[in-house]
């Protein structure tokens, strides 16, 4: 005779899953996006799921361990809608051009309700030191040192002037593409996406030799 | 026969005087920056003063009323460290100068733990709609708009190229300048200040007309 599983068997179950464990890290960065990665403990979440608190221990161990895979999972999606097509561009120029409109398309299409995930998890850490403050802005200097280098890349093909300060440029642009999400979040319809087209549009035009 | 004043008579007294509701309000705007508005609470600013709860209900009635108070706080310090000196600019152009100049100053002097109240703020609040979100949300688009106010006058006045738009070069000045809160915050050697002067000195000279 066939005997359904236990509450707890079932749970044990279900969080043994990758699907599981991919689900559990989807709703967490999405609250740390919008609440702040304050707001992901293991308590939250098994709140929100309806998952028990010693199952999600299980999967975790601590809260700090829960949020360094949020930020590993934000990090993934990241590379996956913005990095990874970006990186398929033929050249520097066409690469840099890429990151911009991919990185402004992802705010666009609201993947996290908070808009860009780093800017604001580094906007709650930067007072915050530990393992979870550091992980987070190092993701956020790959992503101004992945621009940089799609500038030097496009220096060295000859299609932005040797004698643009490649640091000082990716800096200006990464500035519009921060406030654009700063500004979209914030209102929607402020039209902020499109200013920032415009100031990258303009910016590389003075750029490029 | 004179008495000691009671505890609780003292801490009414004590609520009593403007210097020590200048006090706390500091306090809850240097901790609004660091930890979030959030963290602006009756309990925790209690526990941190010294000063019974009640006492502290007092004078702020509710939590929201507290967090508004702390917006005001830290608008007035604003005030008088960057707009009203802004102000006294013999002309649109000096005076946006003046604006971005101070704000980086007033970054780089470190008044609040997280920079900027207002970037602080406005990136944790972008996603909880209430009274508190409206009037932070308000204070940063009038900064905004006294950018643009400025850029306006120096194109009246013929310092600035009447083709210029001026809300689209108000948002790439403003970016510059919170990017380099933003990175400034993270890391104090970044030398996000001066890169963030550099871009403004470049994107003015070719505005001016």
């Amino acid at each position: 005779m066939d005997v359904a599983p236990t509450t707890a068997t079932t749970d044990r179950r279900l969080l043994r899953g990758e699907r599981t464990r991919q689900a559990i890290l989807t709703h967490a960065s999405r609250l740390a996006s919008a609440e702040g990665l304050e707001a992901v403990s293991l308590q939250r979440l098994a709140g929100d799921l309806g998952i028990s608190k010693s199952g999600l221990f299980a999967h975790f161990g601590s809260k700090e361990e829960l949020q360094l895979a949020t930020i590993e999972t934000a990090s993934a999606l990241f590379a996956e809608q913005v990095m990874e097509p970006a990186a398929a561009a033929p050249n520097g120029l066409e690469r840099l051009r890429e990151l911009a409109e991919l990185f402004l398309r992802h705010v666009e299409n609201g993947v996290y309700p908070g808009g860009c995930f780093f800017a604001s998890v580094a906007a709650e850490l930067d007072t915050h030191p530990g393992l979870v403050r550091d992980r987070a802005l190092q993701l956020s200097d790959e992503w101004l040192q992945g621009l940089e280098a799609a500038i030097r890349d496009a220096q060295a093909e000859g299609a932005i002037d040797p004698a643009e300060d490649a640091q000082q440029l990716a800096f200006e642009l990464d500035a519009y593409l921060l406030l654009a999400n700063a500004q979209f979040v914030a209102s929607p319809e402020s039209g902020a996406t499109d200013r920032a087209r415009r100031a990258l549009a303009r910016r590389l035009e003075a750029a490029i030799s």
